[in-house]
């Protein structure tokens, strides 16, 4: 890789003044200030790792750009921010070429640029393995991002959509059984995996509705999201098993391959919903009153009980510990 | 590794709270809002690899922790910026230990707290090799970043220390030499490599004296980097091969070794001495000023001039072309 020769490229693809942005790629460090005197200021930062967390045997470039950018968007909707500003980290093998690269980048400015992100810094390498790592600074007035730590007692639980797909298709990539099937017969799947939506716009919808007492992004399964929720919050939470939304794609999946939809559901990673707590008053009438004035679905799947802990109550009145339950990156 | 073991002895040993933090680790984001309305915000990333940018073989972890945020530091320090806030993701494999990453995070913390810039975030994730990203948030007054595009016809080219001792360290790391050789015959080149100084208090000096016109960090030999600086400037500049400093060490490994003194000075990377230039006025006078109201020296080492690109001077009135001949991370 011609580290100069890309970077020139990335800068090529930026021709726009950006407003806020006194410097950009280029020097020692990029220089900002947009981030006005009511707002303060989201930052996170995401490594992903090829063999670790994605694979470009069947992740396209453009796709994988996308998802690098779409992880980090996601922990910006987390706390109802607005993103402003990237810097990517970039570790590149020589057997990755111009044009993967340059598809790649398209990729992850394209989906940057959907939410007016600017990406005006980083780091490329010379690396064994292909190495990614995205650090996204977004705002939010002030007072007004939305942490884990308010859930209380009586709270729903909800989440913005059906759980388990991004699960189910890595389990259909890593299966022989994949190549055997049509991989055009699980299109909804397969783009929950490749392809994930950051919430950035339901989440600050939510936040400015005023009843949401905690939030986080589904990355590692509820269940482990919901654990988070619940001892940052210093409660617990029942889940319902029938209350948990999915694709009927998934439904189809596991009838077909044998799989446990609930399994997928509960501890499948990658999903990127929001999963946040609503103020017990307001329970009630969330969904219809998003769905009335947004069209926006919203699926309450449990409730913030006293203690700690996540149970899952089972359909024929049965309830179990799924504490932490959920994807480990640790453990692949 | 465990993750969340790992990140709550992260938590615990930054018991203090900060000013300007809103929410640290455990969230999506970090939440901060110490950045003025007069200030600007500074930003940079650097991905460390180990078999690529560092070895630890002989890197001990505290020494790789403090480098690790003294390389992101020195990018701070080359706008004139304060260091803030900081964000690090860490991929770990399974053979690295929890006291090695102990040691690893106390010296990270340390050289971090030593500028009072405060870690507030991160990712952690399992890994083939040891991976570092560190993102640096910092400030400086509105309009008073030092950039690379100010130098001008006739500004003095100075540095603020020797050059070379690290690249002559990691040479002598890397040759069987070494191992027949004393370590601790090398003290200040071994020092130099694995324990570099950030130059921020330096740089805010020379940020307030109010006539450097461009500076960066040399992070890839004196050659490649002033070329930057010259790219970025619209002019050329010619370095004097006499007026590069050396630690008096490194000029007798260069005699034991038979090794080339003014190859390890230009090319040699990872000083993180600053490089930068004055106006022409004022450079006969500079380096005085600066030793007896600070005690801090600094040299002279070339002059810019029309045109473009990098010229070395040599001792008996040849010169050569120079320009981006520094030390590659690419290519090794």
């Amino acid at each position: 890789m011609q580290e100069r020769a890309f970077i020139q490229h990335i800068v090529a693809s930026m021709k726009d003044q950006h407003s806020g942005v006194t410097a950009g790629i280029g020097d020692d460090c990029a220089v900002f200030n947009g981030i006005s005197n009511d707002e303060e200021c989201l930052v996170t930062t995401d490594m992903l790792l090829e063999g670790v967390h994605f694979d470009t045997s069947w992740h396209p470039p453009f796709l994988l750009g996308k998802k690098a950018a779409a992880v980090n968007l996601s922990d910006i909707a987390a706390m109802a921010g607005t993103p402003r500003y990237a810097l990517l980290s970039l570790g590149v093998p020589d057997c990755y070429d111009q044009s993967w690269l340059t598809s790649f980048m398209d990729g992850l400015l394209s989906q940057l640029g959907a939410f007016s992100c600017v990406l005006i810094g980083g780091d490329t390498v010379s690396a064994k393995r292909l190495t990614i790592n995205l650090t996204i600074i977004g705002s939010a007035k002030k007072g007004r991002a939305v942490y884990r730590n308010g859930a209380g007692e009586g709270d729903g639980v909800f989440v913005t959509g059906p759980l388990g797909a991004a699960a189910a298709a890595l389990h259909l990539f890593q299966s022989e059984k994949f190549y055997q099937l049509d991989q055009a017969q699980w299109p909804v799947l397969v783009a929950s995996l490749l392809e994930p939506q950051p919430q950035i716009t339901t989440a600050r919808l939510l936040e400015q509705y005023g009843h949401v007492t905690a939030m986080q992004d589904i990355s590692d399964g509820i269940a482990t999201d919901l654990s988070h929720i619940c001892a940052a919050s210093g409660v617990g939470a029942i889940l319902q098993e029938t209350m948990l939304p999915a694709h009927d794609e998934l439904r189809k999946m596991c009838q077909v391959t044998g799989c446990n939809l609930v399994d997928f559901q509960l501890r499948g990673g990658e999903d990127y919903e929001l999963l946040f707590t609503v103020e017990a008053q307001h329970t009630p009438y969330i969904a219809e009153k998003f769905w009335e004035n947004h069209q926006i679905k919203l699926f309450q799947v449990g409730e913030i009980v006293a203690g700690e802990g996540v149970m899952l109550a089972e359909p024929h009145g049965r309830s179990r510990q799924i504490t932490f339950q959920g994807y480990e990156h640790c453990s692949r």
